[in-house]
């Protein structure tokens, strides 16, 4: 298998798609600390997480042993529709640098969320549908959770009701317009529909919203509806298990040419597409059969991992959810306005910060208008339009494949793309008008922020 | 082969794709008639054609007697970074409309330009390279042309300027970001910088443009310009050539797997794609070696087929192309503002044309309204936004699968998907808001377009 020629893009059939998510914390020694009750600071337990989330959902959440969910056969079914998705090898940019690195992607842009959000999404919706929920609700801010989570509940018929960040909703209509297509009711946050969005309303009459404000109206709503429940796209543990499909298809495309990755990168906001990715390939390592090395790419913005604490800290600005252990710049750190509105979380998966700690992985920040310069030189030779988000790993990868230029190593490099940049084109124009600022928030800043962590014991 | 479960995504291998595209006209009987002089209403010889176009694509243009042409290595491996286009098996819109039809649909979106346009596009812009020409000009109205020719432009290393038709420059600031990214240069239509531009803008300041208007700016940019030329996306016999990719690519798959369409779909402007799609098929019809059933949509509010003339008429709105005898509503025809651009215009290819009046080939017209609820449905079904020029075909197929589940007919249809709907949400947001008309153009305004075709002996 090892001299097949590689074909420009590795599609595996269908029988050879994933039927089970891999849990990767059943590998690891240091198990992710565990969601804190955010008034007791005990542990929060299946019942209290069931009255937002769904029971199977719960499940998992609290689940570090079993490695193996069995991918129920209506999300296989769905996941026909948009996966397996393409390992795509990079000739062309590989050309383009006369490097002798052997470059690889993974790409989970088509489809038309324009993410890899949909692997989570069509999980999370199928399990509310099976405990007989009438809907869920949710918050997005770039609004690829959202378009998601919409294909995902128009496809199985279930109400899906998204918070959208106020200023998304006025700048991103058309990110909008693709979620009602889909059947969603989209509300600007903060709204008058919650008591959290009146209160918010009535103290600042001119806001634009936040995220955290969104998450804590659609949990208010989530809580209050009958036979609803909330749903999220990154940062929880289910979040990961689902996307470890990226990974497990990556690793079974791979391992099908022989094929063997010494560096594997992805972009990091909340997690989940760089914990998916990672994931075979890290229990590989933490098992001890093979060795990677693996690189968290985070906007200089927004450095949760470079610059953060590890510490507990409230998941939302509301701080209305549980507390998670994780790396965090604090929970009221307001990141400057980056264009990668899918890397502007203050903290990181739990899972993903346990490893970091543990030294299995590494972490690096890259400045914003070096990312749009990678991003457009990748467009320019491998047609595809990258997300932002997905063009800090870009930048890495290509910096990495620089290196093996310099010094004649022809190390194999993986790296994940996220998404397409439709709907990102305002950034791009910036870019393109030497209008975009590279804004790293100050130590002073930083300290501000995490001065106001909660204390637990 | 016939029992072998049809999977989802039918995706060829790399090495199965074609290498040779197929010229049609090598098989009609009745040829389509040449391209006339506009001043002589002699045909066009090739030495007049090169002074505009490239000489390899008037050769194209002209043959009707070779039946393959091999597809240059670098045009086969530009076209591996997004083909083989995937051949869908629409089973959840099966099961959503309750149909015995089995539902097939070739999905060509998957790629920045976000549709079937970049088979031509790296085409033309390939021969352009080969003969040593520096650059290229085009027209755009809706942008998708525009998009591809940048992306093949940026791949070859060759100059693309694109004249925008104005009110799209200024409507879609997000296409011409693309088309930026891609390193084209972008000029809202009309200009200053030509002397077409300069006089229209003199005899009508306020104009917002037009594609005719946009077509003689870059006829004469090209003519002007040392080692430039103009390309097209559309009508043109050799875009057909190119784009017989896809119908060839779709023909092996469905060989593959044992199955033979009994409808071929597909939406229709210029005919770019219908043709393009039907092309295999329509040969083997030709040949008498099989038969099937095509049909030709088009929107009520452009209905060149169904409504209009059998006649010699003007490539463009300005006059300054070859005459091409086509079924046209006349040169001098403006649509009403459908949100299809891309199928907004006053004629059809003289292939096509051909084959319509010879019987070969069907052909309907479609409402607005009927179109976008068709959109719609199929998007929370199959997963896909389509463009609205797609889902003319989408709205025919479920047509005559919902004929089908009445007759109850195991029908196999065929339909093209020719791209993404990304950049067009805002149409969708007229139709969700209720804000979208029906326009149908009345008999006295088509007798008074066609009153004014050229007369040609």
């Amino acid at each position: 298998m090892a001299n097949k020629q590689i074909p420009y893009k590795i599609y595996l059939d269908e029988n050879e798609m994933p039927k089970a998510w891999y849990n990767l914390r059943a590998d690891m020694k240091n198990k992710p600390a565990p969601l804190l009750n955010p008034q007791t600071h005990e542990p929060m337990t299946a019942q209290e997480l069931s009255g937002v989330f769904c029971e199977e959902l719960v499940k998992q959440e609290l689940d570090t042993d079993t490695a193996y969910y069995p991918i129920p056969q209506e999300i296989l079914d769905f996941y026909k529709m948009y996966r397996p998705a393409p390992l795509v090898r990079a000739y062309c940019l590989e050309k383009k640098l006369q490097t002798p690195a052997k470059i690889y992607y993974k790409f989970e842009g088509n489809n038309t969320s324009g993410s890899h959000k949909l692997n989570s999404a069509i999980a999370q919706a199928y399990y509310a549908k099976q405990q007989g929920l009438k809907g869920v609700t949710t918050e997005t801010g770039a609004g690829q959770w959202g378009t998601a989570l919409s294909m995902a509940c128009a496809y199985l018929g279930l109400d899906c009701k998204v918070y959208m960040v106020k200023c998304s909703y006025e700048q991103k209509p058309y990110r909008r317009e693709v979620m009602r297509t889909y059947g969603a009711s989209v509300t600007p946050s903060p709204s008058m529909e919650t008591e959290v969005g009146r209160r918010i309303l009535a103290e600042h009459p001119g806001t634009n919203g936040s995220l955290g404000c969104a998450i804590s109206e659609a949990v208010e709503t989530a809580v209050k509806t009958e036979c609803y429940r909330y749903v999220l796209g990154s940062v929880l543990n289910q979040v990961m298990l689902h996307q470890s499909v990226i990974g497990l298809e990556t690793k079974a495309a791979m391992d099908k040419y022989g094929v063997k990755p010494d560096i594997i990168i992805g972009c990091a906001g909340g997690g989940s597409n760089l914990g998916g990715l990672i994931a075979p390939f890290m229990g590989e390592k933490l098992r001890g059969e093979a060795d990677y090395r693996f690189i968290a790419v985070e906007p200089a913005s927004c450095p949760s991992l470079t610059r953060g604490v590890y510490a507990y800290d409230y998941c939302d600005t509301g701080m209305v959810c549980p507390l998670a252990k994780m790396y965090t710049l604090g929970s009221g750190f307001i990141p400057s306005p980056s264009h990668a509105g899918g890397l502007r979380y203050h903290g990181m998966s739990s899972t993903l910060s346990q490893l970091y700690d543990d030294g299995l992985m590494e972490a690096t920040s890259v400045a914003q208008t070096d990312v749009f310069a990678a991003a457009e030189a990748f467009a320019r030779v491998e047609g595809i339009l990258p997300a932002p988000e997905s063009s800090h790993a870009i930048r890495v990868a290509i910096d990495e494949a620089l290196r093996c230029k310099e010094t004649g190593e022809e190390k194999t490099i993986l790296f994940g793309l996220t998404g397409t940049g439709y709907f990102d084109m305002m950034s791009y124009e910036k870019f393109h008008d030497g209008k975009m600022s590279d804004y790293i928030p100050t130590d002073e800043e930083l300290a501000a922020a995490v001065a106001k962590l909660p204390k637990v014991e």
